[in-house]
């Protein structure tokens, strides 16, 4: 462990969470609102503890960051997001109660969209725009996070990934990853500008469309209008943002790739190919459920299936319909969505396309295996073969996933909600997605659970968001042993 | 594959049923029932078909059973057997529906315990022992299918319990399946005829007093009475019952070794430790739940807290109390025990405890594996290392299991079900356990689902009882070629 530059990283990482604020206090200042001093404020403290922390610590020479050091990055660099984020909320008296708060804030940064404002468009402009950056640097975060840190760490089987983006450095962690990492973030923020200049081009207002693509591109759903996309009720909208919600939920290397040129990667890339063929599975058969019940039109009942399916599977959470006027079939379908999540190495979150598909293709030879009891078996993806020991992480993920989830469940059900609202309350935090069914459903919101409700959906949304693994070994004794 | 051979057991199965229908036709006969002759009818039917089947085709000399005959026998064996259990069903006109008929009987032979049936007792006494009978042949199938047949055919993670039982004969399946099922069901025989002396011993009727304990021991909870055991209110009764559905949840090598005189195994085995364990944490908080919400005295919720957890975890489906006016949080958590189940080599269903302690001490292995990338890790289970293939074997099996729940309950979402009843349906019948929450909960039943429904379920039980593999290997094209 290397704490004192750990400290140092935590430190860069608040002051650059504060230069950040410049961006609401410039919204503050153009609207003349009262919380631009607030807002002044949060970034002076902000930027101050970071100065702070930056310079209390020594930097070393040449530190070569073992698997315990990047663990407790990432997982203590959310953990203290969340509570910078949660200043200019309080300081402007927007959110005044602490745990709602941070349980905003956090849910700004692991891009889950989970909110616990009632009446969103009273805020200030400034707030509101903070609170959609929160996303935006969540989302930037996330990105780096799955295509160059948790494959190193071994995490979950993002093993597969590693080497995904070509970078001149393959074996130090330290430079590869900011090489990495410029190269996605470019990529992230020209896919961001396009579709504010599309929303723009629609006639939605600069503010509106920066903040609807600052939560699109994260995967993470907070709109700064009460009743999100369904208040603009315009095709033209619905179609933009399900383009881009898609593309946020498609691994960001492939983006990469797309743009040196490689036009059919999303066809060539089996995960993807699956990725598109589940979304327009379930928009058909949402469409077909939905059509003569809640819909006349099937146009109408596609537009709104394609929506809500797009906004779930990539755990982005915008709203356009109420799909708890829906038949059952669609509700449940969409809490199999939260489920089955994005794929891996893009902003979504849930279990990732190329962890069900190795888990059902491990299924198979297992079946393959009772026919052929002595035939040698391996699993592959596009043709190749996966070592065993990544099958091995995957599913040590996915039940590890399922346990917590169904204690979570059970934790939420014993503070006194009925079983849908448990489960989707938990659902919609752990997968981040934002909204669920029952009393945190897609026109209702958080506000109304039970103080510790919140804080275990806050624990929720960060173990989902760092894929378990990073929160959980730093609450293992074995952690903190020499 | 050995078509004569697999046809001509199936022949004897049909004939060994037949002739067991002289059970309810002495029932029948003693309470001069009208529905004997329909049972005699049956009886002839059957047997005549099953010595037909017998007669028509020849002896193979020496078989060597192959996996391919292990599975055909396996599932066509269940699935005849609820054809067969039909028959008085229909001939006695108790349930004319042939889809009611085949769903009662399956439910029987599967252990299950689902019922489409609401007025249990105007029935012949000759046609529900019938119906209770087919329950306690399907548990002496059980036994021998997870002790001695699935861990040959390398299902699920069974062949840990390879060589559980000694057995003089090492190496060929046949003799050695023949000879551990004699010692199996001696110990089943015992403990069931030990089950009807204590019932009696207590006030209950021969005939229901026999029915109970053929409906225990399986795990299979149908009752001759409407209101299941909660008719008799009888805490002696509630007693013995939670006692014999436990020991029904423990593996029956266990009680065989109990026998032989090793009095402490219960304690040395660690799948029976975790299982106890669970059971006991169950019922605490449960009872804790209900306690001052449902019963005004601690001793009444401990009663039935008690009963319902084990009646659910062990899957058998025995009813005290109406749990849907339960806390959601013991609702969810009954849900749970469903899915849980008892202990492999029982007669319960469900996962198995035996399977989540290796996924959840797989996870741990994974989680320590971050913490130290480079040492080499084990999955122990009482001291001895588990061969990668098990665990490759329950991953299949788990995420198998997960995934039909999950087509399974999205299809009865689909044909109207609310979500409650479509997730519980599903567990209840996946899982063998019976009554369920919502349409199909505790003081209800399956009549009134629509015939698609129905089907769903029957192949659900049938999926479940035979864990998954055995079922789901027949579909694929990959066993039919040569």
């Amino acid at each position: 462990m290397h704490p004192q530059s750990i400290l140092r990283f935590i430190g860069i990482l608040i002051l650059f969470l504060g230069l950040s604020m410049a961006v609401p206090l410039l919204v503050s200042i153009i609207f003349k609102e009262g919380s631009a001093s607030a807002i002044l404020y949060s970034m002076l403290i902000t930027s101050g503890i970071g100065l702070l922390l930056f310079f209390c610590t020594k930097k070393d020479e040449e530190i070569h960051f073992n698997h315990r050091d990047g663990v407790a990055i990432v997982t203590f660099g959310w953990v203290v997001a969340g509570l910078v984020g949660a200043i200019p909320f309080l300081l402007s008296n927007s959110i005044p109660d602490f745990t709602n708060a941070y349980f905003e804030s956090i849910s700004g940064f692991t891009t889950t969209g989970a909110s616990i404002l009632s009446n969103i468009e009273q805020l200030p402009k400034g707030i509101l725009m903070w609170r959609s950056l929160t996303q935006w640097l969540g989302g930037m975060g996330i990105i780096v996070l799955s295509i160059a840190i948790l494959p190193f760490l071994g995490v979950g089987g993002m093993q597969l990934y590693k080497a995904e983006v070509p970078s001149p450095v393959v074996d130090k962690l330290k430079p590869r990853i900011s090489d990495t990492a410029k190269t996605l973030w470019t990529v992230y923020i020209l896919i961001t500008m396009l579709e504010i200049i599309l929303l723009l081009g629609g006639g939605m207002s600069l503010f509106d469309s920066v903040c609807h693509a600052f939560c699109t591109m994260p995967t993470g759903g907070f709109s700064p209008k009460n009743a999100s996309i369904a208040q603009y009720n315009s095709i033209y909208f619905d179609c933009v943002i399900i383009v881009f919600m898609l593309l946020a939920g498609i691994n960001f290397s492939l983006h990469y790739k797309l743009i040196k040129g490689d036009l059919t990667i999303f066809y060539k890339d089996p995960e993807c190919k699956v990725f598109l063929t589940m979304v327009a599975l379930f928009t058909l058969l949402i469409t077909l459920n939905i059509y003569g019940i809640v819909y006349e039109s099937i146009a109408n009942a596609l537009r709104y299936a394609a929506f809500q399916v797009s906004s779930v599977i990539t755990t982005t959470g915008f709203v356009t319909a109420d799909y708890e006027k829906w038949p059952s079939f669609s509700q449940y379908l969409l809490l199999v969505c939260m489920f089955l999540g994005a794929m891996a190495g893009s902003t979504g979150g849930g279990m990732k396309t190329m962890r069900i598909m190795l888990l059902f293709k491990h299924s198979y030879k297992e079946i393959f295996r009772i026919i052929h009891p002595h035939a040698v078996t391996t699993v592959k993806l596009g043709g190749r073969a996966v070592p065993p020991e990544i099958l091995s992480s995957i599913w040590g993920f996915f039940v590890l996933y399922l346990g917590i989830y169904v204690i979570s469940a059970l934790i939420m059900a014993l503070l006194g909600l009925d079983m849908i609202s448990s489960l989707s309350s938990v659902a919609a935090c752990i997968f981040n997605v934002g909204p669920g069914l029952g009393v945190v459903g897609p026109v209702k919101n958080y506000l109304t659970l039970p103080l510790m409700g919140k804080w275990v959906l806050i624990f929720d949304m960060l173990l989902g968001r760092l894929e378990i693994y990073t929160v959980i070994v730093l609450l293992m004794p074995e952690y903190w042993r020499k």
